[in-house]
């Protein structure tokens, strides 16, 4: 790891930092001046003052998404700050560039008040396309995304929950094909309520998974739970745990499926072997996931992903946010609904044929240029079918679009 | 004019917009995606919460400056609003960027209101090296400026006050070497008491001018008039008109210099012609001036500029801010302050040779390409020696990066 530190270190310092504004256009003339500036730039101020959403068709909105945080939960290493912040979130913004050509710009927040939070994005949101939450902690996050979403209408997407959710999501459709078993039939324990758990849960239920339990420190989460509770586990809690269940192990007693997104050594071999007959076992916990693949394998685990590039069906988040936000800002989505969230996690799992399909290969790789087109042009289709698109631009066109951008 | 709208509407249509965020980094392998990102991109995040001035080692922050606007004063178009005043807010950072290689973002605030604009721009400043603000309307912008600067520990420059106020400065100093008056000895008539023309009058006062009168739509401004005053037209008036002129011709009569940041034809043939011998008349409306360059020679003024690009001594901002704001980067300023302001005047003057010297040359082009580089390093170095300088750089050094990052 030494050398992966000082590497990060200096591929940091070097410039410094990873993200540079550019201009689209040259400014080495009278002429030139005078069309990109004073006076020629009146005419498309006048133009969007007569019509306001002419500001997608004159200035750089519509493409620009901003990535947004307090710092307060910035990967595993918890409350840092908006400056310590920083680094991850212009890694965001280049990943958002790299993979779907999406101009993404980190903005790292002095406060961790909910309402200052809601209230300094609403007034930035003019200049932007979408709002991308970033590492912000549980529950506060929940609150600040929802009101966001209620109060602003371009698409609000806090990426550690519903960015996770589509792709396991995405990775658990391709394991129930390897293993034969459909959502309405399986049960599923979730290990984490947090951003992450709470949304894995909500879009579960969604897709209809038949039986849920989700679990957090306390152990599992159910109705009338006291200790550790709040009004989003208490949600999941009405809908969820039909068994009853007190603990993790007890939970994963004949289960189906466990989704780990919590600490490392959560899960031993012998709580593996108490699940069904080809169990999956998607452990995240990142770098020392809840259990070790080999672990998993040898407590009879038929499909194992972890959070890991070093281990097969890596379960990374930078599968879905940049196609997502492609396939939104295409057609000018209001908002990214539950809808275009499947769509896309469809459409993750749908690049991986029937010959490929395997326990080791579930999940495409991040470095797959079909990944973002196939998304962009699902979820854009999905916005336009649940009415949030302001545009209507076939997902052939979003496609081709997502595929000259990334090119 | 039509060939201009159309041509200007056609370039912000194209791409769509002037700006792009990219990445420093390559991102097309798994190593580069591991340093870049995740477990990498970790390690800058604890240096930095270790340290947090590690902030400018490892992220741009120390080359971000925000473009802060309401949209309130857009050009010469008024109240537009955030979405409107965007095209302007992306000109604005492409020529930060072209000119001196800044990193600057737009960002278009959806309130008015005083104390949410300070506060919104508060939660946003972890982020930015750099504050300025852009085309808000006066008296409300000097508020907003006077408290960001006294709360916030980065460079907060309104731009519309000090950017104008600065190259006013750079074409007075060189109209007086070619007149051969003294600043102490002059008497200078400003027109307009909006932000451009207060901020013009602290600077003169705090250069040494000898008399100043400040004019507004009402007449001459002075101690205890009564309409039309405000907290900082009082500032100025107590400091101010000795003569106690109550209109614009009034102060003209005998005055050495007349600066116009008012609106057009105000200032006449027969005015000019009451000012003292060798006049100055700076007219900066714009397109139409407050007199015609020939009308004010007509009426005996020595040295004539305007804000226009078809007359000679163009006085344009655009001169100062890129060089202003390297400077103050480079040094890690905590502020902008006056001695930096009249460092960058002289900086631009000086550029002048005494053989270049002449009525119709008295400021640089703005594609000259030595302003930046002097105008940085003459700011840099007086911001080391007024002590606001938070990193220690030769002015031979901000020159060569200066040059460095236009060429």
């Amino acid at each position: 790891m030494l050398n992966l530190r000082e590497e990060a270190l200096e591929l940091h310092r070097k410039k410094p930092g990873k993200i540079t504004v550019q201009s689209k256009v040259a400014v080495t003339s009278r002429e030139e001046l005078s069309l990109a500036y004073t006076p020629g730039v009146a005419e498309p101020c006048k133009e969007i003052y007569r019509a306001p959403d002419l500001v997608y068709e004159y200035t750089t909105k519509g493409n620009l998404v901003a990535v947004v945080t307090d710092g307060s939960a910035v990967l595993g290493l918890g409350d840092i700050g908006p400056e310590a912040a920083m680094p991850v979130m212009e890694g965001k913004a280049i990943l958002f560039k790299t993979f779907a050509g999406v101009d993404a710009f980190p903005l790292c927040l002095a406060t961790k008040d909910i309402d200052t939070i809601v209230h300094t994005v609403k007034m930035l949101a003019p200049t932007f396309g979408g709002i991308n939450l970033e590492d912000i902690a549980a529950p506060r996050c929940f609150a600040i995304e929802e009101r966001l979403k209620a109060e602003l209408d371009i698409p609000v997407f806090h990426d550690d929950q519903h960015g996770t959710a589509v792709v396991v999501a995405a990775a658990l459709l391709n394991a129930l094909r390897v293993v034969g078993k459909e959502m309405k039939d399986i049960k599923v324990v979730i290990n984490g309520a947090g951003a992450a758990g709470i949304a894995i849960s909500k879009l579960f239920l969604d897709m209809g998974v038949g039986d849920l339990v989700l679990c957090d420190s306390v152990g599992a989460i159910y109705a009338g739970r006291e200790k550790g509770m709040n009004p989003y586990k208490e949600e999941i809690a009405h809908r969820t745990n039909s068994g009853r269940a007190t603990t993790l192990t007890e939970a994963l007693r004949g289960a189906d499926a466990f989704i780990g997104v919590s600490v490392p050594w959560t899960v031993t071999r012998e709580m593996v072997r108490t699940m069904a007959q080809d169990a999956i076992v998607f452990a995240m916990a990142n770098p020392v996931p809840e259990i070790y693949p080999e672990e998993a394998r040898a407590g009879g685990a038929k499909v194992i992903g972890t959070g890991r590039s070093d281990f097969p069906n890596q379960i990374n988040n930078v599968l879905a946010f940049p196609g997502i936000f492609r396939g939104a800002l295409d057609v000018r989505a209001r908002e990214i609904n539950e809808r275009m969230k499947i769509a896309a996690a469809q459409a993750i799992a749908s690049l991986i044929s029937e010959t490929e399909l395997n326990p080791d290969y579930i999940i495409p790789d991040v470095f797959d240029c079909r990944v973002a087109p196939a998304i962009a042009a699902a979820v854009a289709r999905a916005a336009v079918e649940s009415g949030v698109a302001r545009k209507h631009l076939s997902p052939e066109d979003v496609a081709q679009h997502t595929r000259e951008l990334i090119e």
